[in-house]
């Protein structure tokens, strides 16, 4: 059992096939989470740099870890459907049994809305101690951490765990860290167009009938409820689907994952369908969606340009350390499809194509998903400035030509996303 | 003249006699500045423990360290309002340097509205410091740091600080970290009785007779407008040189505190009269004032309940380390008085006596105050717990014998607080 999940998981890593996430969900139910995916830790193994190039400097931008839900009503709107159908003796004894896994779950969220979890801060301190064990020589001795948070707590405490692990490793550092409504407008840009854009007619009505296409969730209602016409006239069985698919994604974040399954009311087939529903919305909310005006991803146009802008000087230094920015999940996969990392930018037309095309949400921002440009030079004054960028610490392709792949050349990007940029009409 | 600042040092920190405030301001107008003083580092010596007894836990409550003002008006109105007047032609020589002073300090807050300073982090880290260094027994090796923060972002940064600088000194510490509503119950309560009492008709009556009384500004007014009637007429002087006063008292928290001066605009008299309306205002509000109930500090109920009980349960470990909590001015200054420390939970019929008997808010609340109280026994599993508190470091009086000042036996303080808690009636 243990071999086969292995190799399905090494086959999603290598392959791109028809519904492969169909097969990653079976190989792990997690992944079918979107955005509450807890962080994977990195496995393959980064290729060297060519010969005579040393690292000297990482631009980051990563999400907060794995966090409670969002608003009470994810908590309280379940719980309360379910006790008022208990109150009325609608419930089987499945659904007693969930009801009891759901009040559980919200007491242990209570006040806690939207914090990061335990689990949360053990990825920041893996990912910061991962960066400088891989790359010791831009974290030498006495040299700078300038960190950067938005002025959400859970980024705050993610970033600071990430900055004590780095302390741990060496007590020498020189940190400056903030989370300042100062530079918001790079760090969590707000843009009206872009929005609108997310919710215009033709994108709200693609959505709409992909979603009633896929709803699938006939059979849980069964399992919870003894009269069916309780369930289909009397409360709304739709969004208590969402919710309970909500609740069972994000169980992987919290102490009570080991001990709550919610996964267990769904079936594959269901499974696959909650998840393609989300997909679609993220690919057309943040994604390079054609039905969202095909520029949503521009909305990071601030935070890259702040990259390339702290790049350079940084460059300019002898020893600049590492800039850290701590943010959300919109900023990481819009930014992901922006610089086009691994083909994520790619249009595409019909929703039922995007888990063909390898266009999956899961794999682009699990919780405390983060971008990571390490910049190697042979000494420093040195103006062949080459990187390389790790998406979610894997090394990752970019749409510019490079003789030293995964490696590029730093004129080379600043050539094609300073024009990018430029050509950007709202 | 050196030698005579240091006299006046002294002087105000073993002697009470009348208008010690006045003479405190002389040596250093920086302590006006209430509760924006910039944090004094401690400089009496600590007592050592009775023979045999040794520090093994310390639970603490602190202030953010100094900080921006908050709310934009504090830098927007006296701006405008001297810009107005300025376009007017209404503005002396002086009128034009002191806008151009104001322009400079709102330019360097822009956007970080009550924000933690360079120096706030700063008075953290040495807090921090101070303490692993005078008690390293209590943070030896491989033990627990419990530290919680109020949702404010100011303090989450100020307890970071603090964490970062403990790691620097001893990397081996368990730290757990977090800022939560959860907590918030007991890290900044919240009453709506006691805030009703603050604002009764006997407080407002009263304070703003105070306030009258110790209007002083048309010197200042004189020293800004070159037309009496424009002053006296147009602008509301009387929040005009608060706002001023304001922005120079905030001067010490900011890189700019040795570029920019705005006290220069007062004399010692008017210097002595804002603080003494600013010194009424907080000991009606947050202090023992008969005016507004005389129970005001018991606003920090929950929190002194929670420091025995976690105090009781951190006793029955071997090794517990360190509670820390970091929060606001307005529950260590009603703390300081529940707690009656060095006799500051006294009541004062006369607004007019408060500097006479000592009650001076820049020595209870400046800048990242904090009340620690460090724990000693002889060793593990002793009944005998002893322990003292520190006030802003320094060594402080509880309203309790004791045959071993400045330490105290545990059960007579828990005997005494937890029967004043029970006595408490709303």
């Amino acid at each position: 059992m243990k071999k086969l999940v292995i190799f399905a998981l090494i086959f999603s890593s290598i392959s791109v096939s028809a519904q492969q996430a169909r097969k990653d969900f079976k190989a792990d139910r997690n992944l079918s989470a979107s955005n509450y995916v807890a962080y994977p830790t990195p496995e393959k193994a980064l290729t060297p740099a060519p010969k005579g190039y040393h690292p000297f400097y990482i631009s980051h931008y990563g999400r907060h870890g794995s966090r409670y839900l969002i608003g009470t009503r994810d908590y309280d709107r379940p719980y309360l459907t379910l006790l008022k159908a208990d109150s009325l003796g609608k419930l089987t004894a499945k659904g007693k049994e969930v009801l009891r896994k759901v009040k559980l779950i919200k007491d242990e969220a209570a006040s806690r809305d939207g914090e990061l979890t335990l689990r949360g801060a053990e990825q920041h301190k893996g990912i910061a101690h991962r960066m400088i064990t891989n790359f010791p020589e831009v974290f030498e001795g006495k040299t700078h951490v300038d960190a950067k948070s938005t002025v959400v707590i859970r980024c705050i405490l993610s970033m600071e765990n990430a900055l004590q692990q780095l302390l741990i490793d060496n007590p020498k550092l020189q940190i400056r860290h903030d989370a300042s409504y100062h530079d918001m407008y790079y760090m969590n840009m707000g843009d009206k167009h872009l929005d609108s854009l997310k919710r215009c007619k033709t994108a709200n009505d693609a959505l709409n009938a992909f979603k009633q296409k896929h709803d699938n969730y006939d059979r849980v209602m069964r399992l919870l409820f003894n009269d069916d016409n309780y369930w289909k006239n009397e409360i709304k069985a739709g969004q208590l689907n969402n919710s309970l698919f909500k609740l069972a994604s994000n169980m992987q974040s919290t102490e009570l994952r080991n001990k709550v399954d919610l996964y267990d009311l769904f079936n594959d087939d269901e499974i696959y369908d909650n998840w393609l529903k989300n997909n679609a919305f993220w690919y057309i909310a943040y994604g390079p969606s054609p039905l969202s005006g095909g520029i949503q991803p521009y909305s990071q146009r601030n935070l890259l340009s702040k990259i390339i802008s702290e790049a350079d000087s940084c460059i300019a230094l002898k020893h600049p350390g590492a800039t850290l920015r701590y943010g959300h999940d919109t900023m990481v996969m819009p930014l992901t499809c922006l610089l086009d990392l691994d083909g994520l930018g790619k249009q595409i037309d019909d929703l039922e194509q995007l888990d063909d095309q390898n266009w999956c949400d899961y794999k682009i921002f699990p919780m405390a998903c983060n971008i990571q440009f390490v910049f190697y030079r042979k000494k420093f004054g040195d103006k062949d400035i080459i990187f390389k960028v790790l998406r979610n610490e894997n090394e990752a392709t970019l749409p510019i030509k490079t003789d030293i792949a995964p490696y590029y050349h730093w004129n080379d990007f600043k050539a094609y996303f300073i024009q990018k940029l430029k050509d950007y009409q709202p």
